[in-house]
């Protein structure tokens, strides 16, 4: 593991006429390679979170540096105006477990990019990722795509240092686009907002700046298996690749029987339950049928929800607050600020039940109205959701809860924490688990559906089919391909 | 041609087992059917008209029956709350032409349906089309899809009879779904209003009512080279039907070039200039960098604007008018209603550049904000405007607006015209034009590229990437398969 690239990097890289899906399936597989090896990424990781110094302080949102409460609505705003803006939301869902409810929301109307950045070293595809410290992230230090920039952060707003490597994102250098697709964050969160996720492959010689390092797909899928490292920016990016499901295939013999219905399921050939035409219709059917209002409101109004002590949070004690921190921080564009932010108040659970039909590995995807949603519902795993919540409403747990929790250890073929974007979101812990179960004897809903990998990844070729959190767990289920874990 | 089904429409239909691939391509080649003959179709259409009297009278928007103008907003509103609105809205495009403008727009939230009933007869595909009256029609009566239903419509807030053939798109009945896809219409007038395109194969023995008729793909062309007569809906569920390029290819090998290059743009395997991710990229690079902010706003408060004797009309005479109508009408649900409608001021150019490249038709799409665009942008025709209206714009004519009005008539393959939706448009006309010119002469611009038809279909299979006018010149561009005009 070296923080700069290798020698053996200044090879040529291999000519374009290489197919990527190639290049992409000996990524997967690489867990050595003459450039990386994960047994000195470990240190190199441990000595700049060391190094990585972040301070963060929680301050009344009276006090927080540059952000202003609007007299007449209460809303939370950037003297800028840009960055982003706390604002409320009135939420009517007609046929919904809560018909109506208020809460604050995130506005964040620009488009972001998160950007990996890839280049073939001796033939394997390794993506160049960043040590990038957020506030919101326990424990300080996570890896992140290469560029992980709002448009504010890019067009200058941020006063701050340039961002690095944005430049082959925006068309300069030798380059070839493999995805670009706009997708949703968090709709319980962020009200239509959405970042840009891009993979660039490069043939330039590029050199991995200080607190960047080029791992392979393969060794990503390793650093999955650990708790709190993989931040939410690179799950999601990771989740946009096309992904070479027949080149494995032909990659992996020996795979064991949970190892070949995860690889049939990356393959198109392989079918489905359902054809791609009954999913869209399942998803055309519920958009067109849920009745769903959302009106902006004041933050000062919203029913339920009260400002004291400089935070905002709810009656009951219950779903999230919205805090104000200020933060000192090396190792990213700007030393000092302040800025508010989400807490959620527990730890929440987001699981896909995964069952083999026909040999074919199929997950249980929900599709669900969320607040947030441009586009009135998108498909998500089979359960989001955070239990402590579940108790200051009406309507009891939500479907297939109790066979996440209650899984035999011996059917969990997932269960790492992982954490939401340390950007907006403070501590914002969820479980991710990966149950398999037997779909013949799991109740059949209309909100759900057994999906396919390769299916996901069709839906994932464009916008606003498939939610951040089914992304997150889409990376997690194919960092199971080639593992010895399950 | 007769208005009920004939008896050879109760042998038994063709199995499921016949491709629907191969049962589209019969249809689309068949003029004369044993069912069906255009020759009879033409008198059976005028005695309707005939039949069918609709007595449309302009009244002022404060004499309405049934809606009100908001006593704080000005905006208008059915008593009951339904159906639609018509509101202000201001819109800003910080790179547009005309950066910031306000304007009085349609909201209709409700997704509706257009629905188009098929089945097999003697092996070939049968359209159920309804010969449909609507207010804003110029001639009354026009073609439509079986079903063509608001919400309203079909949960009985018309008071009206039931929608007929309506339960074949809610699931009854012995049906296979072909399409389903959500589609916007007019961004200009409407704000994010979308209907759901539906296409429904039915293996039941179903008659046709009084004023509906079977007629094959390739008649419902030929009806598409007369002026006004096939209807918006009509064209836009066309539009979405997936279109048998293979298997059209094969059937017509003594076609001329022209039309041996729009066989080939709607075949998948034959290819185009740019790879469908190249495209997508395109259109997220647009709707990522475009600054677009809509605000709705009171219609009374609108810029420009005045309402004078119950008419809103903007103070240049220019753009449009928001008008009262009563309409007296047979062949309708509902008898006798009063309604606001949007009258254009003037006819529209509707038109796409189409170009023989690598001996693959192409057309040249435009990629372009709409202020009632849910997702910034849509991909539309290569022109789409009202020429008079730019008199009063500070910025000249549109791109290729010149080389569509000054086209050489040999260059022109279409040239029809053709009315919006006459539910919510009074006389809403524009010119349908299809030119074909040489790509290697049109200039490059970020906004335009040359698509085959195989990729507007490829994106039509998703909801908000092609927009109504450019879904009207795709059934228009199909009609030319086969015929004798080009």
């Amino acid at each position: 593991m070296r923080e700069r690239t290798s020698p053996s990097s200044s090879t040529p890289p291999c000519p374009r006429d290489g197919r990527v899906g190639s290049a992409l399936a000996e990524s997967a597989l690489a867990r050595h390679t003459p450039l990386t090896d994960l047994a000195g990424f470990h240190p190199w990781f441990a000595q700049l979170r060391a190094d990585c110094y972040t301070e963060t302080q929680q301050l009344p949102l009276d006090e927080l540096a540059g952000w202003r409460t609007d007299a007449d609505t209460g809303d939370l705003q950037h003297d800028s105006g840009r960055f982003f803006s706390v604002r409320g939301l009135d939420v009517e869902v007609a046929d919904g477990p809560v018909p109506r409810w208020q809460q604050p929301i995130i506005y964040q109307p620009e488009v972001g990019i998160l950007g990996l950045l890839v280049r073939r070293f001796d033939g394997v595809l390794h993506c160049l990722m960043q040590a990038k410290v957020e506030p919101g992230n326990q424990n300080g230090l996570q890896l992140s795509p290469t560029v992980q920039a709002t448009r504010s952060n890019y067009t200058g707003v941020h006063r701050g240092r340039a961002v690095p490597y944005l430049e082959f994102f925006r068309g300069s250098g030798r380059t070839r686009l493999i995805t670009d697709v706009r997708q949703s964050e968090q709709g319980s969160w962020f009200y239509q907002k959405r970042n840009r996720n891009m993979v660039v492959e490069t043939t330039d010689d590029v050199p991995a700046a200080a607190g960047f390092c080029w791992l392979t797909l393969g060794q990503l899928h390793q650093l999955l298996q650990v708790e709190d490292l993989v931040n939410m920016d690179t799950r999601t990016v990771l989740s946009c690749l096309p992904w070479p499901g027949e080149e494995l295939a032909s990659r992996l013999p020996d795979a064991d029987d949970f190892q070949a219905s995860l690889l049939r399921s990356c393959s198109a050939a392989a079918g489905a339950v359902h054809a791609l035409d009954e999913i869209l219709n399942w998803i055309t059917e519920i958009r067109s049928s849920a009745e769903v209002r959302t009106t902006p409101v004041p933050l000062r109004s919203l029913a339920g929800w009260q400002r004291q002590d400089g935070v905002i949070h709810h009656e009951t004690g219950a779903f999230f607050d919205v805090i104000g921190v200020q933060v000192q921080a090396g190792g990213r564009e700007v030393r000092q600020w302040s800025q508010p932010m989400i807490r959620p108040k527990d730890t929440g659970v987001i699981a896909f039940l995964a069952s083999r039909i026909d040999g074919i590995l199929h997950v249980l995807a929900r599709c669900q109205v969320q607040p947030g949603c441009l586009d009135v519902a998108e498909v998500g795993p089979t359960v989001r959701c955070t239990p402590a919540n579940w108790e200051h409403l009406p309507t009891g747990p939500p479907a297939f809860l109790k066979e996440v929790l209650g899984a035999d250890p011996a059917q969990i073929r997932y269960d790492v924490l992982l954490s939401e974007e340390g950007g907006r979101f403070y501590r914002a812990v969820n479980r991710y688990v990966i149950v398999e179960v037997d779909a013949a004897r799991t109740p059949e809903h209309p909100e759900f559906r057994w999906l396919a990998l390769h299916q996901l990844a069709d839906l994932l070729r464009h916008s606003h089919y498939v939610n951040v959190e089914a992304r997150s767990l889409v990376a997690c289920l194919r960092s199971l391909l080639g593992s010895d874990n399950p």
